[in-house]
């Protein structure tokens, strides 16, 4: 029986409830983030409290607890849970009033719910064959640097890739790629690697932002510029990050092959870079 | 005490809570609709519920009961508060599912809630003195048409507009107003009266749809056409609709006075039209 941690509390999770006048259920104010867990140990930890900061900020909520507090409750709960390898979720909202308003005219008690998934990702079969991808319009708010819960958009784009056969969604505007529904967009081209740069039209993907750093430290070229479409079809090797996926080849946007339809020597060793990062960092 | 439904059972509003595994509460996976009572019966519900099977169909949910099965719980939930005059609040989710994941690999039972908010927008102040409103950039996702819950733009939007001493805001793209926040937005010019046409950038209104047919049939001009944040200072008179206010004259807008700066005589006739239709056609 999985337990989770609600506002002070360890319920199991199946039982574990917040009220319907929680702001997070009816106005989606709440944030969230998704930890990898190794052997037992978060990985990357900092990167995704420092993100739950500003994006919290951003909504006008104040964390409950310290950083530290936060990961000695994850940690807590991996430990509960037996959790050797998958994800913590965390979620903070902005709390339950006594009606629906949209203002608030009382400082809230936040929510804040974390509970741990148990996922084999070091050795997934997506990872030794690549995954399929299609592209769909990007029909979210223009805050995507937040990141909030108002995931249907996300949940919309995710169906359409699943009823194409495909594992995830890019999502496209103006022409551009932004990014996966649940992950970082990568392509290898005759430039090297070559990603989004951050703004309000992406999510600052923690993973993502390792991986470039390893990938430089490793003396490969990374170039943040958008890109298109067309470009993805005479990419060398395209790619996704996330602490779920860690790093995935793409070998298949919208049923054209990429490369030689395997995962290439790029994602190939960064994602073993990020594994031996993940290793010998987490906490 | 007030009483709320939840998937069949009648509780006390304060101790209904839903899983946090509700696809609601992870991914803003609902739809919601609000619908006003006076003397203890529904206003506009065939319009309502109407736009509420629209949204549900557009987010792939199926709705648990029949439109009349759900009138009949409105009616219940109105007789059991006592609620003679306010609203009525429903919102449609996703379901839990076992954890987290934004597929859902089996058919779930969705989540159908409704509780009621009593409120007196008959006889209101901010109806007799007009309210002021503010402009800010329209940050929404692409479909307004579906009455998500994912409302943190908008609730960013209200607070924008509170902080200044407004009412509601109008969200503003591409120079043009698209609507209030949780309104519709209205001029009075030369033309008659203006507003926006039905599109993905906007929702449906159930109140200014039926406002705008007392006007017709009133022999008034109705022109369909989006306006921008400088025709609103020109306007003769700016009014908003919705269920929670019905229609209320807007007399500044980002602290410039519109006609001057009371109701004007279109607002005041067509809200005064508005009560006529309510008290005449509820149910």
């Amino acid at each position: 029986m999985s337990i989770a941690y609600l506002n002070g509390q360890f319920l199991p999770l199946a039982d574990t409830r917040v009220s319907v006048l929680d702001r997070g259920f009816l106005f989606a104010e709440a944030v969230y983030e998704v930890t990898a867990v190794i052997e037992g140990r978060l990985v990357d930890s900092d990167s995704h409290m420092a993100r739950l900061e500003r994006s919290a900020t951003a909504i006008g909520l104040t964390l409950p607890l310290s950083s530290d507090a936060i990961e000695a409750v994850q940690k807590d709960l991996a430990r509960r849970n037996k959790l050797d390898e998958g994800l913590i979720y965390l979620q903070l909202t902005g709390g339950a009033d006594a009606g629906r308003d949209f203002l608030t005219s009382t400082a809230l008690q936040p929510t804040l719910l974390m509970f741990t998934q148990a996922k084999h990702f070091l050795d997934s079969p997506a990872a030794r064959t690549g995954i399929a991808v299609v592209t769909t319009p990007d029909q979210r708010w223009s805050r995507r640097d937040i990141k909030s819960v108002g995931l249907l958009a996300q949940a919309m784009a995710k169906r359409i890739a699943a009823e194409a056969g495909a594992q995830e969604a890019w999502m496209v505007e103006d022409g551009f790629i932004t990014e996966g529904a649940s992950s970082t967009a990568f392509l290898v081209t005759d430039e090297g690697i070559v990603t989004r740069p951050y703004s309000q039209a992406v999510l600052a993907g923690c993973t993502g932002a390792a991986l470039t750093a390893l990938a430089l430290e490793s003396g490969m070229s990374v170039t943040y510029r958008p890109f298109t479409v067309e470009e993805t079809l005479t990419a060398r090797e395209a790619f996704i990050t996330s602490a779920s996926t860690l790093c995935q080849a793409v070998v298949r946007i919208d049923g054209r092959q990429i490369g030689d339809g395997r995962p290439g020597p790029v994602a190939t060793r960064l994602r073993q870079l990020y594994i031996d990062f993940a290793r010998r960092t987490a906490s």
